[in-house]
């Protein structure tokens, strides 16, 4: 119990190299809880912000937001019938919110505009032998089926993809495509089809055609086909990569009143001929991460189906060499570090 | 009843001048109706096909698509219950449709790729004495407290703003705004202001600001101020405009999970900062016309809440000069034919 030093592992300066770094945790507040950190997902995310490509990193960094452990310590107001110390538990991408304002109050914590963001805020991330979650109902029980390397990606990949088709309102009739199979598509594949769709995975890789059936695609497009032979054919597209795609063939791609959803941030604007959305009475939408409830339906969803990321493990000590692979794309299709 | 020459008012080359061309009608089919036309609104549409804005005209052109008459004659297998002849009813934009593909049989027939246009299929518009509807369930009874000339621009002008309202689900605690305070959009402010919405109206005439507030603007913006002040401040903004609007600047007034609607066709692409549309998980779509079912609850809606377009009147003698009007942007905030 208590305070104890915490391991992290950080970067002095934009793009590293990881260094240790020690620092004493403040005292608990009565909300907070301590995850003693066993396993964390490395997202391109935690690469951006390394390599300061965004521009509001701030240094020494701390990275690390799909982090799954144990509970080391509670503050006095956390519902220990929830959150027993030694419970199995997974923090993602947020690590608290207000739980107050309109927007917390109508179950949309995700647009919460005091939302605790796990690593930009002031607090350290999760690469480290320990995690804070400024709110214990940030803190997500793992189901006892699911694998702690396999449940870390869904808190941060797993809940992006999956808050997409439960917000755009996807039924399990529709037709669907997954344009990028990488940490997000591939898991988005997976949701999609055990959501009871037809699944098409796009992708500007032909080789990732055997993996993107192994994860439940029905069909498979190489991107670089064009889009021509799928022609108004799916009610829902959601878009995992950061290209600039040709938004006039992906829009022409939708059934009539179909909606693109874009979860990946192109790099470029948006542009686009006006029929291509009015004609149809197309829809094109942006996507966040989920609220806490969605955070759970996901890990009870993908606990029931057996779905679970594709990892490659790394133990701490090359965290560099982790970081390097996902900055290279070469993750097949997620990296997990073990501390 | 039966066949009666057709006087029609139509252009023989794109611009004009309208010329009397007279027809004999078909024989009537069975799920036919034919129309004695009152009434009919002249829609900026019209004006394009006139004038062959679009490039798809065919001439002779009789335009016309906002028609109120009594019926003259119908089919054999026209419900005689609903369509009695004598019955004033109404004729838009859409004058019939399969009725068994997928989106028919779903309620959305205005995604039929079969659905008849009343001006641009084999038959004529109504702008003519007579017009003929070629599937009865597209023919609209009129209520009885709608007068005709105010029930005429409802049939297209009408329902393109209605159905964009019920197709987003704006709800009665929206925040909403009109983008053009023209033939679409005083409509828009006044099914919004009914529907129980907070209802900001934004246009580039800061003449028009006492109008939209008599049609029911709770609050009224001048293009040309910028949007700085509402920022952040709207459920819902329908743009009823032709303009490249600034989309960035309109997507950053939408609260987060806003809807950003467009039944006007911009002159060029779309382009946005994909920040401006990610960030708040937004959503841009565009807007069609409505449904026979959709025609029917707008025209009660507008009975029940005394909702009638701004008229100008003008007999068919002067549809030349009716014509220019609406061409130069001149209409307040409609041009009716009178026949």
């Amino acid at each position: 119990m208590g305070r104890m030093t915490v391991r992290a592992y950080a970067v002095e300066r934009a793009g590293g190299p990881v260094q240790r770094l020690e620092y004493e945790p403040e005292p608990l507040g009565p909300l907070e809880v301590d995850v003693a950190v066993t396993h964390c997902g490395v997202c391109q995310t935690d690469v951006g912000m390394v390599d300061d490509a965004h521009g509001y990193s701030r240094f020494p960094l701390v990275a690390g937001h799909e982090a799954v452990g144990v509970i080391e310590a509670v503050g006095s107001a956390v519902d220990g019938g929830q959150l027993a110390v030694g419970r199995r538990v997974g923090v993602g991408a947020v690590a608290g919110a207000c739980f107050a304002c309109e927007w917390c109050l109508s179950g949309r914590q995700y647009l919460c505009a005091d939302k605790d963001d796990t690593v930009l805020r002031g607090h350290r991330g999760a690469f480290a032998t320990q995690v804070r979650a400024s709110d214990w109902r940030y803190v997500q029980p793992i189901p006892d089926s699911l694998a702690s390397e396999h449940a870390a990606p869904l808190l941060c990949a797993g809940i992006t993809v999956f808050s997409a088709i439960t917000r755009n309102g996807v039924r399990p009739t529709d037709r669907v495509a997954v344009v990028g199979v990488g940490g997000l598509g591939h898991l988005a594949i997976q949701f999609l089809a055990k959501w009871g769709c037809h699944v098409t995975a796009i992708s500007s890789t032909a080789a990732k055609a055997d993996d993107s059936r192994r994860f439940g695609a029905h069909e498979f497009v190489a991107a670089e086909e064009g889009l021509e032979r799928v022609s108004g054919s799916f009610d829902f597209i959601l878009s995992t990569v950061s290209a600039d795609l040709p938004w006039d063939a992906y829009l022409a791609a939708l059934r009539p009143q179909g909606t693109l959803c874009v979860v990946g941030v192109p790099h470029g604007p948006f542009g686009f001929q006006p029929l291509s959305l009015l004609l149809g009475e197309k829809r094109l939408v942006g996507g966040l991460v989920g609220s806490p409830a969605e955070s759970r339906q996901m890990l009870d969803f993908a606990a029931r189906h057996g779905i679970r990321p594709a990892v490659e493990t790394f133990p701490v000590a090359r965290m560099d060499e982790a970081l390097d692979h996902v900055r290279r794309g070469r993750a097949r299709y997620r990296a997990v570090l073990e501390f």
